[in-house]
Formats: structure tokens, sequence, C-alpha cells
């Protein structure tokens, strides 16, 4: 997918106040129930006990103050954006063709939008009819579309360990269960793939998808090695598992490199996403989905029940962003901004972490993986490194299973340079005082602060 | 809710295309499959079964025609907003806002908005707190949201027979079964309500929700009595059923009235919902759920996993355009716009109609709901109609349970008055040659060519 978070380190006043009522409880006295403080609870369905409050959001009002480098959410970097030309287009736009811009339009999306999409595309191989092709409301609302139409609940999605934490949340509402295929520095093993396959089938239980991030994986940081690719889709096919190929960070090679997209070497047996929220603007919320073309007809109806169309408006700005401004050049820009920012943290990381770290070495895309020295408990350190005005996610919530505790994702994406510097100096303190409490104490985690299992996408 | 339908009569050039490009078997061939047209069809999930395509969809090419009279869809007259001047906000939005605006935001929704959206409610004598409020795709995207987070397979949502399309759809999707419930001119009828509630109980099933449209109904455009409120939201009460109360027309009373709102009245066991659909732009996209605070904390959640969060730009043009612009001016012009249409249907419908036709008269909204006499069945009718250059919704896609084949909405929102007078004159054309067959033969109805029961929300 691509929607890979949201509101991490956002400066936006409101937001600090906007969590912090979240959070309280203060207003669940509304209710007017002393025993029971949610009069509905015995009437929500099934899947609902599954959605759950992330883990950390708890800590967004203090993570999300300016004094502390956030280094937690996955928020594009938007300040190199032309918007002065940008805002001249849409005033042109709204005032010209705002009888159809402020209409309702199809569930498929505007035309215009998806041949250029299918040329966007084109950019990673993939040969594409714009038939094919859905607009979505991000390609968040695609991971949703797609689980929706494939899995019934108690069937099996595929994922890398760790893995997209929005993707496991659809999933999850669709009460499909999650085996992670454990990933190496060339991305998805295709050995664990096999393995997993075969203890999944073993258990009589039925894969309905693999779910991959083949380029600069979130939260991994890898990318699937091109010669695993071809692989990976054999055992796919053979064993009648679709595969769902999420590539929001595709075009983010700090090189200008690009990788074969599983879609275009399997047409039949991979759905695609894709999405303008990093090459473009996140806010717009434009992502799609190409599919065979008898899995796009029920996409379409999927999404005629769940929003009708997705907004006129916006699929229409970024058509006219994409045929009246220099997009690749637009997207060059971004990569140059993002490849400083990764050298920037790697740098750092180098220069302060502790002995028995190690590190992912992202060649594109927005994290970095980081793994702590034995002992330390990543989740429960959180709140100490907010502490110390550092924030990031912890490898848990990236999981279904309880693995990552001593991992933490780290964004490079939002913060300058000098931040990141700073923000990796404190981790590094925080870290290292963590780890002076453990050689005294044996361990360091309090897990009973913990909260629920599932962060939300919004802190991934 | 409160997007009731889309591209009805759109003069879109594109739009025929793709409606016939959506019909055409040809591009399935691309399947490669010849003994079954979609090689995926083993692997979706069951709710899949229930996604249909509309009925009347194959019949889009030809009735989005320019010649034909579209009295089939739902789209808001746009003609009056002053798009000029919105031009300049936007404008001025994307230029000074823009890093805020085209960045991800809360699921949650902007608290700006949101605090205006207690004004607006505040209009229907509902006082809530903008906490409570969430903002959604369209107020279709609430609409799956809390089926999502209320209704399992086999549960029961008790709605008005005939019903909106849409939220039909929603409750497809989840497995939810639709019980309707009669309404007479004064809209709902409590005692067939208590009635269907006593039959499902007895049938052992599970009731969840009452889905009702309150004001200027759609389909049927009618209004329920303001006495009949406490009655229902008191038989609900007392039976454990939450109460779903759409309202997308409130404010197209013709005559400046408004009704007293269901959640207003119960605020612990209603769940409101609203749009700037039809009383902005529905192009945008951006309507909202009120609920009691327990639920709108699920709601979040549930719409973190469905889309991250709703586009960030369009939630700041719609605050902008409240606080900018004479929003309740722009109201009451779309009011007399639409009661001009109105007064211009039921005047033909009374000029041109034969004996043994009845229709509602609604005092807002946008839908007359007709009634054609004994014999005639609309669905089969619908294709006559349209080589006679008119079309309808058919009533049959208003209910789950194959009533309405004597029933058409005839929608006034969207022709002229001189279009629509021509409309009504086509079809009382078309009804007097199908009297005139049926008198001859007997039926009108080719049963066999009807397409699947469930329209999907765009022909609606």
């Amino acid at each position: 997918m691509s929607d890979h978070s949201n509101q991490p380190d956002s400066n936006q006043p409101e937001q600090p106040a906007e969590q912090a009522s979240n959070e309280s409880q203060a207003p669940v006295a509304r209710t007017g129930s002393m025993g029971n403080l949610d009069t509905h609870s015995e009437r929500y369905a099934e899947r609902t006990a599954g959605m759950t409050a992330s883990e950390i959001r708890a800590l967004f009002a203090v993570a999300s103050r300016p004094e502390v480098v956030s280094l937690a959410g996955g928020m594009p970097n938007l300040a190199a954006l032309p918007l002065d030309s940008l805002s001249e287009e849409v005033a042109r736009l709204v005032s010209e063709q705002g009888q159809t811009a402020l209409q309702y339009g199809s569930a498929h999306g505007v035309p215009e939008l998806r041949e250029q999409i299918c040329e966007v595309m084109a950019l990673e191989g993939i040969s594409a009819h714009p038939d094919d092709v859905m607009v979505t409301v991000g390609s968040q609302m695609a991971l949703d579309l797609v689980t929706r139409i494939f899995c019934d609940p108690g069937d099996v999605v595929l994922a890398e360990g760790p893995s997209y934490v929005g993707a496991m949340g659809a999933f999850a509402t669709y009460q499909a269960d999650v085996v992670h295929v454990a990933m190496d520095e060339h991305g998805l093993r295709p050995d664990a793939l096999r393995q997993a396959i075969d203890e999944v089938h073993r258990q009589g239980k039925k894969i309905k998808l693999l779910y991959t991030i083949p380029n600069f994986h979130n939260p991994a940081g890898v990318t699937l090695a091109p010669e695993r690719r071809p692989e990976i889709l054999e055992i796919c096919s053979r064993n009648g598992i679709l595969v769902l190929e999420d590539n929001p960070y595709g075009l983010l090679g700090f090189e200008g490199q690009t990788y074969p997209s599983l879609q275009a070497q399997d047409p039949e047996n991979v759905v695609y996403l894709g999405s303008f929220s990093k090459i473009f603007a996140s806010g717009m919320r434009v992502g799609w989905v190409l599919a065979p073309h008898a899995v796009r007809e029920k996409l379409v109806l999927a999404a005629e029940s769940a929003t009708l169309c997705p907004p006129t408006l916006n699929q229409m700005i970024v058509s006219r962003y994409l045929s009246t401004h220099d997009w690749l050049g637009q997207i060059k820009a971004f990569r140059e901004q993002y490849r400083e920012r990764r050298d920037a943290m790697l740098g750092a990381l180098e220069q302060y972490m502790p002995e028995g770290c190690e590190w992912t070495h992202p060649e594109g895309g927005f994290f970095v993986w980081f793994t702590a020295p034995e002992g330390v408990d990543a989740k429960a350190m959180l709140p100490r490194a907010v502490t110390q005005r550092v924030a990031y996610a912890s490898g848990t919530g990236f999981y279904r299973d309880q693995l990552g505790s001593r991992q933490m994702r780290l964004s490079f994406c939002y913060p300058t340079p000098e931040r990141i510097r700073e923000g990796v100096r404190r981790l590094a303190n925080t870290l290292n005082e963590e780890m002076e409490l453990l050689r005294t104490f044996g361990s360091t985690g309090q897990r009973d602060i913990s909260g629920p299992q599932a962060p939300s996408p919004d802190t991934a």
C-alpha cells in the first residue's frame, strides 16, 4: 500500500489536543452510564473486537510536541512542492470545470487520470489498460476493498514480518489471520515462504493472499532482490495464492533505480496498489489499484458501497498536476531530499549508537529498521525516549505475533537532517541509559504499561 | 445517508464510454480463460456474492445520452454555486496552507470543520460536541462504517420500504438482512415497525439497526410526521435497536421548514449521518457521522483501517467555504431551484399522466415516488422508456424483497424545469402505450431480460 502512516510528528497545533481528547477518559462520562462506559458494548459486530487503538497513541500528546524529534511517523515531506503554481492550476480547475469537479463521478475513477496512472506505472515496467485501474481514497482504501472481496473470517494472509501496520489493520477488520514470512537483507525469503505455506496448509487453513511491499519496505527498509521475484511468483501461483503487491515507494529509489514489478511478471495473479501520497501529496488521498479485469469489476462494486466514488475534485487536481507540472522532476527532488535524510540518519547511527545495535541500509523509501541489543524492550523504553525528546515506532506493532520487541522503525522522511541527527543522538543516549539499567537490574521492561497489540495506521 | 446517487444523467462525455466498457463483455476476454471468465471466482469471500451490478447499468450507455431526459439519478444541481469566489478561496488555501492541506490528517477529521458541522446540525435542533463528530468520505462511508462495527452476518437491519439503494448495498456487504417497514404519506408507520420487530423476534433473529431517512425520503419523497418521532424512538429504545438517522436533505425543505431531528430527542440511541453533498458540493465527498462517544471511538478506529483519513484538502475547502461564503443563502438558493423543479414535475404529472397513476408530493428533497397502474412492470418497461428518450429508476431496486414492480423514482433535482416537463410527457406516452399493450395482451413484463436484484448507488 502506500499511505504508510500519518500525523506522526505533525506540527499542526490542533494535533496534541486532538489526540489528548481521544485518550482522555473524560468525554466518555457523557455516555451517562456508570457501570459500563459503553452502553452499546453488547451490540457490536464480532469484527469490532479486533479494532484496537494504537499502543502508543497515549503518548501522542507528548510525542507531537515540537521539542520532541519524532522518528515515529511516515508523513512525507511536502516542503518541495510548488504551492504557487499548484494553487493557480487548482483555481483554474474550479472556475473552469467546477461543475464537473464538484459533482459525483464514477466509483471506477476519472478516465483521464486512469490513463495517466498507466503512464506512471509504466516507469516500473507495468503495461496496463486504464480499464483495469480503479482510483481509491488513498491505497489504504484499496487494501480495505481487496481484503473485503477476498477474505472470509479465518482465511490466512501471508505477509512479511515485520509488515505495514495499516495493512494488518485491514486484514484484522475482515478477521483474516496474518502469518508472517521472514525477510533478510534481500527481502522476503522464498524458503520461508514455502515453509509458511506448508505449515498453514498442515493446519487446514486457506491462504488467500500474499501481501508484500517489494520495494523499500515499510518498516524494514529492504528491497526484494530481483532474482527472487520470479521464484516468489511461481510459489504463489502454484499454491493458488493471489499476490497483493503494495508499491508506494517504488519511484523513491535514491539512485533513481527501479525494480521489476511483480505485476508485470504475472499480471493475472497480482493485484497492484499504487499511490500519489509519496510522489505528490498525501492529503489528496488519491491511490489506485490495478487488478485482473474480473477482480477490478468486483472492486468497483465494493467501492460503490464503501464511498460511492472517490472525490472528483482530487482526481482532477492530480490529473492536472501531472499534465501541467514536471512531476518526474518533482519526484527527483523528493528523492534527493530523502537521500540526504537517509544519509543523515545512517551517519548518526554509525556515530552515536552503542555496540550491539543493528540496522538496515535502505536504498530508497522512508524507513530504517533498527534492532537494539539483546534484553532491550523497545516498547517499554518508548516513554523514557519521549522524556528524552525523541520518539520512534516500536517493533511489536509491525507483527501480529509478539515479535519485534527489540526493534524499532526509525523514519527519516519528515524531520530535517539536523533534527534527524539530534534525534538519533538522543535515542542513543536513551539506549545507553537503558543498557546501564539492564546491566544493573537485568531487565528494562515494564510490560504492564503496554496497551493493546495493534497500532493504528496513524502511529506507524 | 446523503449521497443518494451519482452520475445519473451526467453530460460528461466520458460517462457513456465508461459505462459501456463496464458492461461490454469484451474486456473480460483479457482474463484469458475460456471456460470460466473469472479465473479468481473460487477465491472470493462469501460477502462478495452479494455484490451485484445495477439492474439498469446496462442501459446507462443509452440513458446518459444528452437526448434522453434522465429522471433516474440523484445528482444535485450545482449550477448556482459561486465558482469564481470559491476558486479564489481554494487558491488561497493551497498557497497559504498547502503544507497542511496536502498532508495526512487524523481519521477523526479536521477539528475546525467538526465545530462548524455542529453549527450546521444546530439548524435542526441538534446540540452536539465536536468530539462526537467524525468526518467521512461522503456519508456513504459513514453508512459503511456503522454497518461494519455493528452488523454480523445474519443480523437484521430494519429499513423503510422502499429505502435508499446505497444503504442497502452497505448492509448487503456485511451480510446483514434488510427487513422493510411500511410507510404512508406521513413516513414510517409505528404500527408496522412494532409488527416487523415482533416478526423478526419470532424468527429468533437479532435486530441491530433501524435505518431511516426521516426528512424528504429517498426514494419515497415523504417526511416522517413530527408526532410519530417520539413513538418510533421509544419503540426502538425499548427493543434495544439503535436508530441510524440519515439526513442529507433536512435543510432542503421548500418552505425553509425543518423537522425535529431524532438524534436531538434520543442522543444516546441515535447515530446521525449528515452530508455536504446536497447543501454544498457532492464531488467534495465530505459527510459526517455524529455518534454517542464510545461508538464514535470505534468508528474512528474503523475509519483508520478504511482510508487512514479523509482528504485534508477537501475538509479545509468546506471549512473555508463555510467561513467565507453565505452558505445559508446558498442553501436557500438551492432550495428555491429544487422547489421550482418539484413544481414543474408535479404540474407535468398532473397534466400528462393517465388515470390510475399515483405519486407522492414531496415538500423538500429530490424525489417523487410514482406508482403506475395495476399490471405495469416498471422494470420491464424501462428499455422502452429509454427508447422514448426518458429514464427513471425502477422501484424494485429500492426493495430487498421484490416489491415495487409498479413503482419508479422520479428525480427532479438535476434536469431543468423544461426538461422535467418534457421527460414526464415522454414517460406518460410510454405508459399510455404500455397500458394499450396491457389491454391487448394482458401483460407487459419481459421478466427474463431483467438483471440482478440490487442496483448499485450510481443508478439510484
